[in-house]
């Protein structure tokens, strides 16, 4: 879920581990010779299903949803067991008047403006997330452009430019010159005479020059050439007084600093290429959208205890979380898209190795702060319609709206997205506490941010009852053991959410699981 | 208004000689030390004017209409003379029922869906345009998103790549990759020792790392690591075959082709940095909101003939292009927006300096060919969403719509942008001409084309009879004796318009241009 994570050597080295680890997956490029957008290859089809055979699905999060809404379509009996009072699990969205409970007794209400919002979990969808995609045409979801990149917001490192903020389109602009600048400088010096041709280092040389904006010494300078691209001091105008004045550029020292480079190629990550979309309205349009297709199929409130099974049927045994009674709920089979660290506290009657992979994985955390402010002043005052200013303090970025752009009154913006350590200091903060963090490390950005500040909610997965964890963790080392036993079918039981996926955290993640866990399952039924 | 033009050896030394001619512009960076986004400062204050005072405004552009807006608000009475039978100038655009004469005598009929459209001249904003998106607010003008950068659109070159299309986002991934491995290679040769410190050398070498997602030994590589970038051929997915494929990297001698450099670097370029916007359902809901506000004051079908001048008034000759009637309007002042190709050919009263400016100023040509197909399939088959597919062919580019998204039914996109040379080779052919070779040249990109293609329309500016080109040309050897005379206020006339500008062809430089000429006028008039 994070587009940005500095870079430690351990990562880097764990990065190129994995690569070098799928060299064994390596396979010839399909015929067209252009990278596949999706595993997503249609709805599924689950013909001749037999009828009256029924499916319990536990958890109501868009994998359990999707899984009851095509099981159904097949011709299944679908019932969905749901722990919390509402169906959408992590494709959630709070707005003025929810309340939230956290695990340390904190309640917060949230106080936005009518309109606006903010989605604690996910919020954005890359293009090729084309499951999703797909089912929020089918499903009537209404989509607008989400706006990743950014140029005019900004970059804040506690190591260069002496702690100031600067422009992303500064950084990123100065980064590239002086990589032309000491690449040209080298090819020059003929200390590439092995490696590149005479024609090479021609050719080199005119893209160093034009990628680089370089001067005709081959240098990266402040100038109109470079503030054609990093902006500059006063931009080009009209009438008497319209001739542009330059911008300065940063030196070397400034653009090495790893943040930069960091924030450079964020943007270049596949998952955060344009276009990405949101649902108009807030992110749980979609979980919602799949509800209305499953009127009367959801028990909410409903905590599950212990999943049995034999070899007639599955037994899923629950608690009322409002009035305490206890049922038992029979059915032909199961999708369990529990996350891991709620199943693992229930009994599940599975394999040894299936019960091992559920111990096994460990989910990450991470907390979200939104604010409220009294005006768009990131607009109004410093040009910055949508997209993010990042900083190594904890509060990792601020987010400004894709929606609403140039609406006058209140408007909610992302003011921390702690991942990593920073969750769990976050976490162990009061609400209050966390927005305080948030109002402090994001003044580094906004001098405005104290006076227009109205009202905010701090939402920390880890805190939250009916999942205690944001999302999974996996690595190399725990796939190989695990990860297959994880998604098998096991008996009458199988598992699916964005835990059985190669991607993670993503929406896409928990439907491509789920369509592939009931593709399976119901392979299974036709042998039963 | 090109985003992307091919470099050349000689349009590089321009460039790097204008920066250096700019050396004497140099001023200190501000006390922010951020670059200025723009040089507005919000509506003009034009106090003080003299009851009664009457103002004759030629062009019904965005210069004319903002001139007559301002000066209205100011207390003037204005008066504005259009040769067109409609207000908006260059904002302009066409639908279906539309009909566009050209100087040749062709006739076009525009048959695009309801709804559909092209915007034959402007049709973006940039961020910091502040002037355009300020008076987009205070007239209520809607806007939305425009996706200028969609890494998912491709790069066709006849001389890279054996000439097959590559995603964007495959190219410049690839084109850093190399360039890390280059740069790391002179670093671990020691050839930057003179310029790098031994710890500015390790920075180096972890941000070419990062940056260029090297592999361990340093190499830009195919594999999982260059695929988190550029794609896999099979991305992460979810269940039992979730794992990813990697995708082939392509080697040096591909991205070193200047067109790869051009477009990785095209999306940096100060007027193309996202966030950009565009009014929702046509550019021209711009000027016609300014008409709204000029309602009885827009003579249409007026053809000026005559602009004279002396210390009592001007003297405006013009003759009615529907029954040919002449006549003769007076007034105070005279804001002159006609383009300079029209303007030259007017007699004017004006200084010679000022006649040999507008004499002087050359314009370029550009087409712009919208072809309607029956459906999305670049959204449907090969997800791209908005954006840009840029081509070495006469085309430039194509362009997919930013509106509409996912909706079924015909869309209309951008089939051709030539400009240069190429501008005019479009204008010699039929419309229909036109559009075959759009067809031709835009199905190395889709082969869907001939199938899906519904109807066409080709506007090339310089067969407009109203213009008659694009947008003006500056050049520094051209502004040094010219850009002064023809933007000074000469006795009671004024010009205005992107000609009288640094930004050039864009709709922010009209109305910077218009906000300082009419500044001027005023303090003129209250001089009188």
């Amino acid at each position: 879920m994070y587009e940005f994570e500095m870079p430690s050597r351990r990562a880097l080295l764990t990065a190129i581990g994995k690569a070098g680890g799928a060299a064994a997956l390596y396979q010839a490029m399909t015929a067209l010779g252009h990278a596949a957008p999706t595993q997503f290859s249609g709805p599924p089809k689950l013909s001749g299903a037999k009828s009256g055979a029924k499916v319990i699905i536990l958890g109501s999060g868009l994998a359990g949803m999707l899984a009851a809404y095509e099981m159904q379509k097949a011709g299944y009996q679908v019932q969905i067991l749901e722990f919390q009072n509402r169906p959408g699990g992590r494709n959630y969205t709070v707005r003025g008047g929810d309340v939230i409970k956290e695990v340390s007794g904190a309640v917060q209400e949230v106080k936005f403006a009518p309109g606006n919002y903010l989605n604690p979990g996910p919020w954005r969808i890359p293009f090729h997330h084309q499951a999703l995609l797909h089912y929020c045409q089918e499903l009537g979801v209404q989509l607008e452009p989400f706006t990743q990149y950014n140029l005019n917001g900004y970059l804040h490192t506690d190591k260069a430019y002496g702690g100031k903020p600067q422009r992303l389109a500064e950084v990123s602009v100065d980064f590239k010159g002086h990589i032309a600048e000491l690449l040209a400088k080298a090819v020059n010096k003929n200390a590439l005479d092995d490696t590149l041709s005479k024609e090479d280092k021609e050719k080199l040389l005119e893209a160093m020059r034009g990628w680089g904006l370089l001067d005709k010494d081959m240098a990266y300078t402040s100038g109109l050439r470079a503030s054609s691209q990093r902006g500059y001091d006063r931009p080009p105008g009209g009438g008497v007084n319209g001739a542009p004045t330059p911008s300065t550029i940063a030196g070397l020292q400034d653009v090495l600093d790893p943040r930069v480079w960091s924030a450079v190629t964020s943007t270049l990550s596949r998952t955060m290429q344009p276009t990405m979309f949101q649902p108009v309205g807030g992110i749980d349009a979609i979980g919602k959208a799949f509800a209305r297709k499953l009127e009367g199929k959801i028990r909410l409130n409903t905590k599950v205890t212990k999943i049995a099974q034999d070899d007639k049927g599955v037994t899923i045994a629950w608690t009322d979380a409002v009035n305490g009674m206890k049922g038992e709920t029979k059915a032909d089979f199961c999708v369990c898209t529990i996350p891991l660290p709620m199943l693992s506290q229930i009994e599940v009657q599975v394999a040894p190795a299936k019960k091992a992979a559920i111990d096994a994985l460990p989910y990450h955390s991470s907390c979200k702060v939104g604010l409220e402010m009294k005006r768009r002043f990131w607009e109004q005052d410093e040009q910055i319609y949508g997209g993010h200013s990042f900083t190594t303090q904890p509060i990792g970025e601020i987010a400004y709206p894709s929606y609403g752009f140039f609406k006058p009154g209140p408007a909610v913006l992302l003011g921390a997205y702690a991942g990593g350590a920073h969750a769990y200091r976050f976490a162990a903060m009061t609400p209050a506490e966390r927005i305080e963090a948030a109002l402090a490390q994001g003044s580094v950005f906004h001098k405005q941010y104290r006076a227009e500040y109205s009202n905010g909610v701090a939402v920390s997965w880890s805190q939250l009852p009916w999942i205690q964890a944001c999302a999974s963790s996996w690595t190399d080392e725990l796939r190989a053991p695990h990860y297959q036993n994880l998604v098998s079918v096991d008996g009458r039981v199988v598992l699916a959410g964005e835990h059985c996926s190669y991607i993670g955290a993503w929406m896409e993640a928990a439907l491509l699981s789920s369509l592939d866990a009931i593709t399976r399952l119901h392979q299974r039924a036709l042998a039963a």
